[in-house]
């Protein structure tokens, strides 16, 4: 078993601590258990916090609502930073007019559209506005068909020249604690395959996210990577991403990497942590 | 537009004819006009044929019978060899007892079935059951529900240590003259890739399918590498697979290689078919 | 042939330019003809560039000569941001003792070594100083033995749990009108699919080049992604690296795309510039 | 610890045995101690067997030698099928004129040269004689200079559009207990990944060398593939190849696949042998 420190330790050397969300603070069964004596303890020093998630089947708002739900009230929207943000970003600098196609729930394409863009769910793609529509977002893997809705995104993004934005790169997410689901990510992965088109990923471990959250950090005052904290229970996107970026990382055993694979883990990939603590929980 | 030669020409060189199905000898539209002529010529000149097809939704029986429908009663069922022959030749070889699991139609698997072993469709799988499946076996794109079944194949594979056998390696199949759609061999490479696991695929361009054709050809009596031509319509099933087992090749402009981009992709690739036809039709 | 558009009509609408040098400033046979025309309208007009290279063999000091032995007197130093910087970057904010193994020429390590660790190239690595080195950097092609420097990194990256860095993504560049080069690029990808560890890649596509100009902007004063132009000659590094962090882009077929071949690219990968222009050059 | 069974027992139930030579028969220390009596069981027995292996670097005569050098006087040239036949064998069928370039050395290249082919290394490709080159083979890493001849066979892979055949699909080798050594197979991989063009492949895992032996045996009577079993010490070749086959498999823990490693990596690729031995050794 590998060796690990005492997260309260090692949260102290730093001023701001960004956590990844599934496997840090909630799981299949809800919150992380005692997870919230951490953010009693961040509020408490004033320590300054961001959770970076790659889940964009939610605005924000809902986000924050689900974190609450289960009684972690001080991550508020506006401690939110989803990939959901930077593909909105994306289309309102880049996608100037037309239609935005959408794989995914309403509640995940509702919050694309406040950016002034229609949307429309792939389903509702015909001969008739197949040319209007100016980009393809793939956003949630429920609330669609799909035998219907990826052959119709497979021949849509053949047909017409258009960016392809997959608002999250996770293929696979746990669904309880020995089964996963295909996430969207690995549906668009398939799809760019098929076509051959290269499509545009937001998300950990891509730097724009960290850099998101950096540049609000800026916006506040001065901030130095070295005092930024990264909290992760996955390798290839929340540790190689904060490490890439150059900040510290902290893997945590609570999730996607067990107790028992870390070492085996962290040496094929070569992906090393600044720290492994058992979990980010404060004893 | 690049250089054709004449297809009757080349035929008369070999004394063994490999035929591709779509694209070659059928499309969307049914039957490549004309072509009857050319299985007419072959009856008359006495030169033997197959037709190696990566089709495993239907038993040789089935696809002889589409075959004469469309009036080319020269493809009788001994003529043809498919993928999911080698798949079920796998099935007989490796997995002595238990359940294969299965996704595809009903049709697909009565073809596995008849072997022996008992087939059940991924739909099926319980809690109860889970311990007795031995093999996945991806078969058609049609026949089950993809969210459900595919989520369950993925977690299939994650639990028992069993082969996964791709009996179609195509990633996609025209639909019309504008559209494809996502085939089997598509979803199994994303099932593939969340897993980790290591899948065994049938069907060109692997030479066990050339080989399948050829053992057939020895038992007959004598026969030679260099009088066999594989005619096909797709440079990286086909003709790769052709030329790698040592066959001459035909490139035929009827199917996945349009007339226009014919140069640019045997450029692009390197994969350099013996000659060049318009179409596997005798004028 | 492709339409295009007027560059001059183009920068017009934009308060800064991005450039990429290889293939848009510079060629095999020096600089592009007439290209100074266009730096000297930037500097007659106000505008604001820089240049974003994927070139980790020298120093900006040395490209910024490099420019100006060509008579392009505007490119000077600070307007230079390479992927070496980013390089030097991350191992002064994540490698804090020890040495830095390299592969390149001396040149391109002096550059990191001013950052004030040890470099030292993969050759002089020994079984008394490899438990010491704690990084290596892939920065040039040139400098070292492949044979025996390749072999030596593959081992080194195996028993040393080390981050790998890649300061250039390239994996090829043109030497002459005809023939290109294997790039450190396209050796770091080699050592990193026999290693089976992940590398940390700095350089066009990735965002975190784009934002460290962007940030060079910032700290000058307002500044709006919008009024920012990319001018690339190559898809998949500067257009789709553009694209995604939000810039408008303009592809130019004077370097890795030519005139014939620009619309079946721009199709076959679905990376589309907003712009198409004959060359960066003014008329 | 793995559960293992008896080698004895195994190959008591097979007529035929197929084994890999490295890693099974030898390794870096020269032949794996005991295995001698193995070889004198099979001839006391009357078992025929076969040596399947990825090495391309010498004739099956010379490789024979290094057998008996080492005390395998059982291993005659006739008992050695190497990936270097079935290059051989289709430069014969596929090549019929003109100069054949190499990367490797003489040795590896007189094989290939005894076909009536002429060959020439890389090394000596001028621009007058490139446009007699008609296929270019990759047979060892050593025997060149790796940074003039690998840039070489990009530029020609770019300019001839001619087969490019790799006779050794590994891309790394064991050369002391500790370290491996990049090969051929390896640099023929970032050959095809920069050029862009689809090389040919022989070797263990394709099913090409397993019929290539099953053809001698069926040559020499009936056959049946229950009655082969295939030795291996690595999944992805050896395993998966034999497993593909129809065959029944061994891996053995003396070479690729660590005692301590065998359970997780067969776990993780879903690659599963019949079989897990300690060694090919009968004590």
């Amino acid at each position: 078993m590998i060796q690990t420190v005492d997260f309260k330790a090692v949260i102290d050397k730093y001023q701001t601590i960004f956590f990844d969300s599934y496997g840090v603070i909630k799981n299949h069964n809800g919150k992380v258990p005692g997870v919230d004596a951490t953010f009693e303890y961040l509020e408490q020093t004033g320590k300054q916090f961001y959770v970076l998630t790659n889940d964009a089947s939610r605005s924000p708002i809902q986000l924050a609502q689900s974190f609450q739900k289960i009684g972690l009230s001080q991550i508020t929207a506006d401690k939110i930073i989803s990939s959901g943000m930077l593909a909105k970003d994306y289309l309102d600098l880049k996608v100037n007019d037309g239609t935005v196609a959408y794989l995914g729930t309403p509640d995940s394409a509702h919050y694309i559209d406040s950016s002034g863009l229609h949307t429309m769910p792939v389903s509702m793609i015909t001969e008739e506005n197949i040319d209007q529509v100016n980009a393809l977002v793939f956003l949630d893997d429920e609330g669609f068909d799909w035998f219907e809705d990826l052959n119709k995104a497979v021949n849509l993004i053949r047909r017409r020249n258009i960016p392809a934005i997959v608002a999250n790169t996770d293929h696979a997410y746990p669904v309880n604690k020995q089964d996963v689901a295909i996430a969207i990510g690995g549906l668009a992965h398939m799809i760019e395959h098929i076509t051959g088109k290269k499509f545009i990923r937001f998300g950990k471990p891509d730097s724009q996210m960290f850099n998101f959250a950096y540049d609000i950090l800026r916006a506040k005052g001065d901030i130095n990577k070295k005092d930024i904290l990264m909290v992760g229970d996955t390798l290839n996107t929340d540790i190689i991403g904060g490490n890439k970026f150059g900040l510290d990382t902290v893997l945590v055993l609570t999730g996607n990497t067990l107790p028992k694979d870390a070492e085996t883990r962290i040496t094929a990939t070569g992906i090393v942590p600044t720290y492994i603590c058992t979990s980010a929980v404060i004893d």
